[in-house]
């Protein structure tokens, strides 16, 4: 949807464009301007002949055919203006005015038919109400500030303006620079996904930049965005995104600011997950990740710090230890001669502490060690300031070369940002970009490498599915939850284990399955859903006596339709659910049965279809997985049979996408054996 | 061991100063100079007749009475010049020069031999290996930044030096003022500790600062650090540190840092709690809860958030509700009023959302209702940057006047580092500090303000304990765990509820107590420690038979003393523990019992002695705390009978401190009635 005049315009109108640069029609024509379009420029503003030395046309009408046309007039003023600028030709419009959707039932009437006319000639809308766009070719904005052009820097796209103003303050400070950015405001023809879509489209290895950076406050388009998300990142892309409105609190701010609906957070959280995106807090944290993904990824999880303040190195190997990364102790011979280099009361063990009196050349020492000669490490995080005795430009100097220079990735932490300031300022003309709080980087470290070593398998496809009938058995239900007789001839014909179960309709029926089943048993009412409230599930039955003693006792429950009789079964209790999330597919749950789920909420979600990677990764996860590895002698529970379970239930509802509910509660494992003692399906078609 | 020179001294004399400012004695004498210290300076450097204009001595023997001198010679220089000043009347002392105790077994030679010297004058050294000292009086530090003086600015004390360093930047950057700054260096004689009780001893309500921002690698003295926080805290003041060291790769990296051990980061995190210290991650965190402790404290936990960009509103919103505080909707007649004073668009269901197009005036108005309309607020966070098309300086002047004159706290979140640089720099000159991460501010914020309700009761005492038994049970029994008979009878005396229990030597013995018992009942062997892992617990005993032949089965394990029998206790398991931790004292601990305590970790510790409070919020603070509250209509058990347990617990350790492992496992609970089952006891006289 994005058309090729867009990204790189020969020509651009501003209409609104002005002379005073306090108004958005003013600033983004100064913004044109200093930042060095090579097309040609023209503006439309009937007050005006001339608007910042560029000719000044009273309307539209009199316009060449223009690539591009960028809005800063009052709303009710643009449908014409834009008529007549796709009459002549032009399929690219920015419109940064607001007045639209956001502002109630006239507005969205006025955006739709921007949309109209964008979409009778296969155009491109950008906004309304955004700050714009930048690409290498035009820095088509009108709110700053306007970061540095990089082939390989960042792709940006924000659903708020202000919002992206905010994180390019702080992106700059540190030194990151941009490739693209794209403020989408109302997304009323072009979102997110869209600019997704593009970047995916036109991602050429080794040419494009590979770093996108994502604002988002809803995700309206889900299977859109986890398409061109995943697809990025097999094509060696990677992702970070702050995707706001995770509380109830939080997502009634964001229906406030953009009348948009957050969604539940869980979900959101899965479809992160699954396309392998680095969900970021705030702007600081997605900063910090961005300046991390720009450099090569580590090979592995071995970080050495390398410092000259004890405290701050400390700190830092705190931060990465407590999040899953090693800091491994480093040792032998070439420590021994790397320490006799440097002065004394320094310290190689890593932390590589070189002492506040550690100097440039030092610094390039150790880093060469780093690289070439302590293998066990795969990056680096090198902290320096300064007590400000004297200047630190030509440490910088060092650092700078060997991040650039290096094959394992180097990281600058560079807290002295009072006193070291000017020193700074000359790394980042260098190129180079910056952390300044250990702690920070850490964390966003820690985070960025997770999901950098994510692997993209496919989903997992059993061929012992009876998908006929299923199929057939769903075809004919009708909306609801299914009798349980239908659910377990689903879950049969999906292959799954399920203790042996009896459904008992009549007394009569009782003989034959009592002579068969070993006792104790368990006796459940058939017909209402939520069975122990209604007191119709008795355990732990010994004899006949009690049996038809029960049967005639659950009979009698408002809605029974008979009487389920399975075995008592024993093991660890395991819950799966799955449950279909408008617009994302379904999501899959696992967690240990009861109070592990209800009350310590520990239950591992992700979107379905399921790989195997991903199955087994929801079973590990869970916060109690030692009870599965046998805890205190107790039998161990398989992981991998957990984890068919999960790819087997993915791949039902895959086939039965009507299943819009699905539990089985509970199981029980006990080794390779998982077996399921109560499911119960809701369709909705 | 603070004395009045080292504060204010009326004289001063840098031993080593220079006119090289890149070397630390000609720094800390520019430093002094330009700090403008109105006492007199001298300089002792035989090399020069005067020193950045100050005249310089030959040596120390010249000097008049001094009452501070600073030292930045090298090391083995200073017993000597320090033994002459000291003869001379000099009694406060800095010594900046490193190559002592961090330096090996010489250098620790050196160190107390200055710390002799010292003490024959009962003088105060602080350092050595240290930047400096800086009060109202005095800017004596090598290393910068010098942040501005305020009265009521924080006060610092740091463990390591270039840490204090990068702190400071950091602070400066955000406008932060101190009062004093103490780098205690390898704290020969003045540590933190005394450091704290300095301020503890000289705090005045009112006249002195109350932030109090620590840097430590390890607690060397608990007790002095839990009495003067404590004390600091009970008299008003607010604390936070950051105590590094947290993880086993970062204990190892303060060890090669500094020699120090860090110890078991648990036991730090109880004092922290116990003394009402807010504990900071890095850096960044503490200059964030800095800012927010230098404004005075909301009632409650209610926020309004103003802002004039939606995105940063829904991210602090979704910190702040995440973090446990809310951000109440707000609505009525005064919100209707409010909001049509706005611009059309703008929200004030909190956030107060009032467009990129508010202003000064509407801010300011906004302000005046959230301080004296909505009274459901109790604090206020205020997002303002700028897109860059204006100056932003009159917002920030309306947001700095009522910053100073609400009777509700209001912090500056000011995102635009970049495009309103200069603005924020006006808003600093005015005395106005900020922060610029929201996400970051609210994290901080929450932090802060959960200790900030922390309340302060005494320890608990209870009046029914056989004291006297106790400690003749204590002093006649020797080291190691003490049989079961004795443990039980130290829990009776101390009051405990304890499942009956009767100790069986011989069969004979198990007549009398088979007529009294009602099956089923428990049978473990006495003698060994870990009974189950020797078969030596039997449970589900149903018939005299089974007794007498589990009576001669437990008999011949090895170790085994007796039999102890017991009725099968039900209800929901406990754990309780208590272990001696040097210089610390008892830490007690409390779970739910076995995977809950093994597994999930969910285990909430405290430092004896404890007060009601601390004990129920032991109790409260499980993160499996709904399992007490009665799950799936299972009983529940009574949380203040739980906390009763700890509050004995607590007592009895203080009684008898010669418990260094005391463990209650298990216990059960039902309602108010908690039953221990099995504990033992293990002395260290």
């Amino acid at each position: 949807m994005i058309v090729k005049e867009l990204i790189e315009p020969n020509s651009i109108v501003i209409v609104g464009g002005s002379n005073d640069i306090r108004k958005p029609g003013g600033k983004v024509l100064e913004n044109l301007l200093r930042g060095g379009f090579a097309g040609e420029l023209f503006v439309v503003n009937p007050k005006e002949t001339s608007v910042q030395g560029i000719k000044s046309f009273p309307s539209c009408n009199e316009l060449p055919k223009i690539d591009l046309a960028i809005f800063a007039i009052p709303a009710q003023f643009i449908p014409e203006a834009m008529e007549l600028l796709a009459n002549r030709g032009t399929r690219a419009f920015i419109v940064l005015s607001a007045g639209f959707s956001e502002m109630g039932e006239e507005g969205k009437k006025l955006e739709r038919k921007l949309v109209e006319i964008v979409e009778k000639v296969d155009g491109s809308l950008i906004g309304p109400n955004c700050i714009g766009v930048i690409t290498e070719k035009y820095k088509g904005v009108f709110a700053g500030p306007i970061p540095e052009f990089d082939t390989f820097g960042c792709d940006f796209v924000s659903a708020s303006g202000a919002t992206a103003v905010f994180i390019l303050e702080e992106a700059i400070e540190k030194g990151i620079k941009f490739s693209s950015i794209f403020s989408v405001g109302n997304s009323a023809q072009i979102g997110i996904e869209e600019v997704l879509e593009y970047w995916d489209n036109n991602y050429e290895p080794g040419k494009s930049p590979f770093v996108k950076l994502i604002y988002a406050e809803q995700i309206s388009k889900p299977k859109k965005f986890l398409k061109h998300s995943l697809s990025l990142r097999k094509k060696g892309c990677k992702i970070a995104a702050i995707k706001s409105g995770r509380t109830s609190a939080g997502q009634r701010a964001v229906s406030s600011h953009t009348g948009a609906l957050a969604g539940e957070d869980a979900v959101v959280e899965a479809l992160f997950k699954k396309a392998g995106i680095i969900r970021c807090e705030g702007r600081l944290d997605l900063v910090n990740v961005a300046g991390i993904l720009l450099e090569q990824a580590p090979k592995g999880k071995n970080v050495a710090i390398v410092t000259h303040a004890g405290g701050p190195g400390v700190m830092l190997t705190d931060t990465l230890e407590a999040e899953g990364l090693q800091i491994p102790k480093i040792e032998g011979e070439h420590a021994d001669e790397l320490l006799k280099q440097l002065h004394f009361g320094s310290s190689v063990s890593n932390p590589i502490d070189f002492l506040a009196t550690g100097t440039a050349e030092q610094l390039d020492l150790i880093l060469d060690y780093v690289e070439n000669k302590f293998d066990s490490i795969d990056a680096c995080a090198v902290i320096f300031g300064t007590p400000g005795l004297f200047d630190v430009k030509n440490v910088y100097e060092v650092l700078y070369k060997r991040i650039k220079s290096s094959k394992k990735p180097i990281f600058a932490i560079l807290p002295s940002i009072y006193q070291a300031k000017s020193a700074i300022e000359h790394f980042k003309s260098l190129g180079g970009h910056y952390f300044n709080d250990e702690v920070a980087f850490g964390k966003a470290f820690a985070k960025a490498i997770k999901m950098q070593f994510k692997q993209f398998d496919e989903p997992y496809q059993f061929d012992d599915f009876n998908t006929e009938k299923i199929r057939q058995i769903i075809e004919t239900s009708s909306n609801g939850f299914l009798p349980s007789k239908k659910v377990f001839k689903i879950l049969e014909y999906a292959n799954f284990k399920l203790v042996k179960t009896y459904f008992v309709a009549s007394p009569d029926d009782l003989k034959p399955i009592l002579s068969n089943i070993e006792f104790p048993i368990v006796m459940k009412v058939d017909g209402p859903i939520h069975k122990t409230e209604v007191g119709g599930v008795i355990t732990n039955i010994n004899d006949v006596e009690t049996v038809r003693e029960k049967f005639n006792q659950l009979m009698e429950i408002e809605g029974a339709t008979g009487v389920v009789v399975q075995p008592m079964a024993s093991g660890v209790e395991l819950f799966f659910g799955c449950k279909y999330q408008e617009g994302f597919g379904h999501l899959l749950a696992f967690g240990l049965g009861g109070i592990f789920v209800e009350v310590l909420k520990d239950v591992q979600m992700s979107l379905s279809p399921l790989s195997k990677t991903e199955a087994l990764e929801m079973v590990e996860n869970i916060k109690g997985v030692k009870i599965l590895e046998g805890y205190r002698k107790q039998q161990n529970v398989d992981k991998n049979s957990i984890a068919e379970v999960l790819l087997r239930l993915s791949q039902l509802v895959e086939i039965a996408p009507e299943i819009t509910e699905l539990d089985i509660n509970p199981a029980f494992g006990v080794g390779q054996d998982i077996k399921i003692v109560d499911a119960r399906i809701r369709l909705q078609k």
